[in-house]
């Protein structure tokens, strides 16, 4: 067959140009790509002057008319935002038209909505653009690993949080002075909260955990926590242990014993979290990006490339179109949907207490330079069954002792009671930095 | 729909083994592993006790039994070797069966012949496992980055070189040394000549160069070194100027400006190339693999994981036949194929002429220790137009120096001429180390 394929397209923006660039210069690309033609696209300003030249006969400023044109058979949504980008990827389903987005708020949030809408219309809704920008992980989550039991996905999967993170780990220089620069060079955005913030990582990790595990969770109850009051000194004193740090988010079953008829709790978190310079994640650097999936029987298989940018995420959305463009040359599907493709929810799964999520920690503590005062604090750990891997005294100044103590594999209820133990000694002026620990 | 799907096996050694022990333990695994029926299995000797139960009524001495077998829809090869598997993955073609196989040796050399029996069939003959053991590639170059022009694939992709380079680098020990172990820890086959020689992987970048450049190119023309040689001496030298040595295979596209019309002049080699450590390939160890695929406009993406094993290599092949049934599931094709899945021929490809071919250099020469011999050495790069990066003096004993010369990117033609001319010195006692170099 040789079907075309009507594409509208809602934003013209650095994806929604990328994209444009690809459909224009089909040339050397897969043949699928000259079947494309784009018939629709909406934008905010019509006038306003652009990097892509678009016949002004295919602009217009109200994108229902994209979902509406019946020469549309994909809608492309990369507007970003929720409202109204919600509403217009309901009505394209809606109107028994597939779509493609890279809009990760919408997807964390109302994914299953979304999907469940799609599944009753036979339309594919497909989302790889939305997850480490040109990294190829939706996809191959989805059709390459649906034999395993996924176990974890851990990744580096914001790209200004790991720009700002390499540069303080390289240069040795603060949080606030890396993030200023970062926004000169249009690496962090004006408003960086959604960065720094661990916001973008969550919405990330809970499309990721998703797709590995079967079912949603709800988003809003992922714990988060972002990088901006990350000192220097740790970065240091980490690299001194064999570390680097970086912000990362994990999903991962807690409990393997669950029936798929019961729902599966997952330990899912976005921290600062120290990583062995051995480890496959430590070497990922600047705006890359990468993902480490473990299933069972697979092992360990990493994802890496660039986290953003107009190439790279136009890269994603295009090959979700081909997906699409390429199952429908098979026929009419009267209604029915390639399963894997779809990925619809199988199971039910849940955030699991946090408190019953073990990980090993990072803790640095201000105290007194008294002989006696390791003593003290491995009793405190010791007491609530902590165990530690190691603990180095770093010398800030002549009187105060900077204490670094590196835990094996503990409980967050475990280690919140210990802390709150050491924090009561009488030798110990506090609780400097807590963080994670790969 | 809710389709039920046949599965026959051709072959119940390592891989196999791992494919029934998915198919076994479904629970847990995607929703379409459970409509999976493993329905006949073809092995050599029906007595032979095994690691996975199977009852006796599947097996079959007559591997053509699974294929004619009516309730087999697809058939799983995994068998090895180039006949009968190559007869009975077109046998399976002729019966309209689609084929998943993991047999990289038939795909390199008769990929075009199958590919085209299965398009003209209708029926789709998926590869996953033929490269890079559990790691998704085939999948992802095929579904996920097509709408890029792609540039470059480099990969480290024989887990027993990879293995015997890690340990040599790691403990100063002899190829010949660490050979021998990895036999004994079964790392190495007892006749490793296929993996040591570069065969495998001269294989595996043929298989990787069709799907990425759109078309196929003369297995056995692909210029293939091995690790045999290989000196300790220079990955000790390698290490102090800031590189690591690992067998790549490399295809890259020499003349971006040709047309779909002309055929395309690939550059492809196997042979020991020095990494910088900065290099995402750099951090690849023991028996893991991980490929580099370089395009416009997504950059740089890299694919890493398990190269071989039961395990990870049964995911790859459970895999396929799952992508198979959920396209089954949609309906009747009424023989048509999805034509990103099927991933057929659509340009013309060659190899390209090696002395075209650009890369960067390392050479050891052998030399008396006087005080004209760099100098010597250097003006017979110049006069070649080579370019030195750096030239470095390891002082192996007292009279005879050791120097290092790494070149910036020059044709093989031009290092061939300059490396005669130097051989030609009488200060020179010879070329004894000759590698590329990132």
């Amino acid at each position: 067959m040789n079907k075309r394929i009507g594409i509208g397209l809602l934003g013209l923006g650095t994806v929604g140009s990328g994209v444009v660039n690809i459909l224009k210069s089909a040339e050397g690309r897969n043949p699928l790509v000259k079947q494309l033609d784009l018939v629709r696209v909406a934008v905010r300003d019509i006038e306003r002057s652009r990097q892509v030249h678009i016949p002004s006969s295919l602009l217009t400023t109200n994108p229902q008319e994209v979902v509406d044109d019946p020469r549309v058979q994909i809608v492309v949504e990369v507007m970003g935002g929720i409202e109204p980008a919600r509403k217009l990827i309901l009505s394209s389903i809606a109107s028994g038209k597939s779509v493609v987005t890279a809009n990760k708020s919408v997807i964390a949030r109302y994914g299953e909505e979304i999907a469940s809408a799609a599944s009753k219309a036979g339309v594919y809704v497909l989302i790889e653009a939305a997850v480490g920008g040109g990294i190829p992980i939706i996809e191959p989550l989805k059709q390459s690993l649906g034999a395993n039991r996924i176990e974890r996905v851990s990744g580096i999967i914001n790209g200004t949080t790991n720009y700002i993170l390499s540069r303080m780990a390289k240069e040795g220089v603060p949080f606030l002075k890396v993030l200023k620069e970062a926004q000169q060079l249009g690496f962090a955005e004006a408003d960086p909260a959604s960065d720094i913030e661990g916001i973008d990582a969550a919405d990330k990790i809970a499309i990721l955990s998703g797709l590995a595990f079967g079912g949603s969770v709800d988003r809003e109850a992922i714990p988060t926590r972002g990088i901006s009051d990350l000192n220097a000194l740790d970065i240091d004193y980490a690299k001194q242990l064999g570390f680097c740090v970086k912000l990362l988010a994990v999903c991962e079953c807690i409990d393997p014993g669950t029936t798929e008829e019961e729902s599966l709790p997952l330990g899912i978190r976005v921290q600062p979290t120290l990583i062995p310079f051995d480890h496959p994640l430590a070497g990922v650097n600047g705006v890359n990006n990468a993902i480490l999936v473990e299933g069972e029987p697979v092992g360990k298989v990493m994802f890496y490339g660039p986290g953003a940018g107009s190439g790279p995420t136009a890269s994603a959305v295009v090959a979700d179109i081909l997906n699409i463009a390429g199952i429908n040359q098979i026929g009419e599907g009267k209604g029915f949907t390639d399963p894997l493709l779809s990925a619809s929810s199988w199971r039910l799964c849940h955030i699991a207490d946090p408190k019953k999520v073990v990980q090993r920690n990072y803790v640095r503590l201000s105290a007194d330079d008294t002989p006696g005062v390791i003593g003290s604090i491995g009793t405190c750990f010791g007491n609530q069954g902590v165990s530690i891997q190691s603990i180095v005294q770093f010398d800030a100044c002549s009187e105060k002792a900077e204490i670094v103590v590196i835990t094996h594999e503990v409980s967050y209820g475990q280690m919140h009671k210990a802390l709150i133990a050491i924090d009561s000694l009488s030798e110990v002026k506090g609780v400097s930095a807590h963080f994670a620990c790969l």
